[in-house]
């Protein structure tokens, strides 16, 4: 299943493909990030469910993008009706928070139904692709709408000054098929020649900020420090947060932001400092139907993820070790919910609008494939 | 320098006490806790400043108690005037933050410089003494104060009901001589047959709350869950927190409190929640020569803390592991400033009073022994 490690990525690069076979599709497997770059092919409907639901691809965009190819690899199987609502099916059912993953299943199964089942197939290869290759135009147009808010920020502070951004797990281009969403106003800004420097989150308990976002944005060069999740508040009294930019699982119709656990607090500091708090929002991400934050369904995962911690001993060894008493019991909710009232703007790949229910309501639903 | 397990400790138990033989003082190595339980000999100056420097013994007034027990050890081999005042020096170098530390060491060497040298090391170990029993007593009163607290919530919810706490880092027995400042009114409650549960903030990243205050309240039969540190506003939001109850480590002339890094993140949470924020202040923490909170030293410690994480193989063998990329940076402030507009009230030892400058300066001052 795993490959050796392709050429080293770029911000450009990709987290998942269509192999050169044209059989499988290919992600890079973040589980084992930041220790070990490892690809690993994906052939069956049940290899991409469990890719999904044990982390090896995670994000919402890219958990979406990796239904749909898993749709694809079901239907190379068996490309009949019942099959097809089964994979969707299953599918939907690997995490329940992230809505890109209905999303994307909705825009495969509506364009799919319809076809003879002798069609479906390659039709499901296509439709993927260009998925795949909505979000990374989705999230370049992010760069280029969020890149606004660093510049003006740079513009204020004295020449030579660093613009500090803070930012909480990892919507980066390994939480997308590239860019990344969060993350994409930075790489740009950075590919401009803006002096930027992240301060990033460790995100506990899975370590997403120290594992995904430190190696991502290291392999691009891009400055960075990794903090505990304890510290921004701190450091945004301190004056050293210029802005925060975060990505989204789901917006609700009146603005709430459903987003990895703790980005709450990190919006409550950034109100109290009058910091600006930012969430990167491809449209994909918008759920008009759910009213507000408090009926987007918040996934429990399991406590081990808190008892333990894996990385690398000095001896080269990957390890698990127990941090706490063996008895201790733990609680892990994955997603909070932050008020809209905290979110200065929502930025889009149409444009960087208000987290209100009228702006959301005006934005163009994502293209129809 | 190890001694094997003393019988197991309860809320009652002591952190430090002078040795059998009567020339040396006691500790549990607190970086070697949840996994090993070890006592630790202290026979130097430099040991005790090593135990101070090193985290074996942490949290403000176990600090204080322990840099006066130093005192004692430095004069056992010199108790001349050149002595005592280098002892003072080395000691109160040693952390930043806390004020109990010069607190201690200020009461130590006002009663000790009028003294022959000759009647001094006697004295030294009496003080010593009188200090921990001083901490004792204060945290019983801490205990018998923050129980009202904890009673008025339990009889406004319904019989039977759990009445949920959340804490912070570990201001328990672990960083006292026993009962803990935040932990002493939990203590109290249980014994007296209050249904109380604990959420235990992980706190990162030196994981005070999943090392020390897991296995303390696990010692004594507290309910308790680990949660990670970004849970906490979430847990308020969906209304499973009752009130919080942390320490400090300094408190300012206008009541903001200095405790560890994330202490301010909890704040917010709790003030947007409408979940009451208390802390546990013995008056030894109180700093009325510190205007406000911008005025506290804040400890930067170093990133390793933050970069590798230690603890158990399934194996049994105590690893520490690198959790982040190699090259990554890191940075480690090890507390923060809670504005006083936050706290809904300090439990001191004379009672509970809202964080104003005027009830701090009508507060005694801590006993002068």
């Amino acid at each position: 299943m795993i490959s050796r490690p392709s050429s080293p990525p770029d911000h450009a690069a990709r987290s998942i493909w269509r192999s050169a076979d044209a059989v499988a599709v290919e992600i890079i497997d973040q589980t084992r990030l930041p220790h070990e770059y490892a690809v690993v092919r994906l052939r069956t409907l049940d290899e991409a469910a469990l890719a999904i639901r044990s982390m090896q691809v995670r994000g919402a965009p890219l958990i979406g993008v990796t239904a749909a190819y898993g749709v694809w690899l079901a239907l190379q199987t068996d490309s009949g009706d019942a099959a097809l609502e089964a994979a969707v099916t299953l599918l939907a059912a690997q995490r329940p928070t992230a809505v890109n993953l209905r999303w994307a299943l909705e825009c495969m199964a509506h364009r799919l139904r319809p076809l003879a089942p002798s069609a479906r197939t390659a039709a499901a290869a296509a439709l993927a692709d260009q998925l795949a290759e909505a979000d990374l135009a989705t999230n370049a147009a992010i760069g280029r709408h969020g890149l606004s808010l660093i510049a003006t920020i740079a513009a204020r502070k004295p020449a030579g000054s660093v613009v500090n951004i803070l930012t909480h797990c990892n919507a980066g281009r390994l939480a997308c098929v590239g860019w990344g969403t969060a993350t994409a106003p930075i790489y740009r800004a950075h590919a401009e020649g803006l002096a930027v420097h992240v301060w990033v989150d460790e995100t506990r308990p899975r370590n997403q900020g120290a594992a995904l976002t430190a190696w991502e944005l290291g392999r691009v060069g891009v400055p960075h420090t990794l903090i505990a999740d304890n510290a921004g508040g701190h450091l945004m009294q301190q004056g050293l947060v210029d802005l925060v930019i975060v990505g989204t699982d789901r917006v609700a119709a009146n603005g709430d932001v459903a987003n990895k656990i703790g980005t709450y607090l990190k919006a409550l500091a950034a109100h109290d400092c009058g910091v600006p708090f930012h969430v990167a929002m491809p449209t994909s991400t918008f759920d008009p139907t759910v009213a507000d934050g408090a009926s987007i369904p918040i996934e429990q995962r399991d406590a081990g993820e808190l008892l333990t911690m894996t990385g690398r001993t000095a001896a080269g060894h990957l390890a698990t070790v127990q941090i706490a008493p063996p008895t201790t019991p733990g609680r892990n909710d994955a997603f909070d919910v932050t008020p809209a009232r905290l979110v200065r703007s929502l930025i889009t790949e149409h444009g960087i609008v208000p987290a209100t229910r009228a702006a959301l309501a005006g934005l163009p639903r994502p293209q129809d494939i």
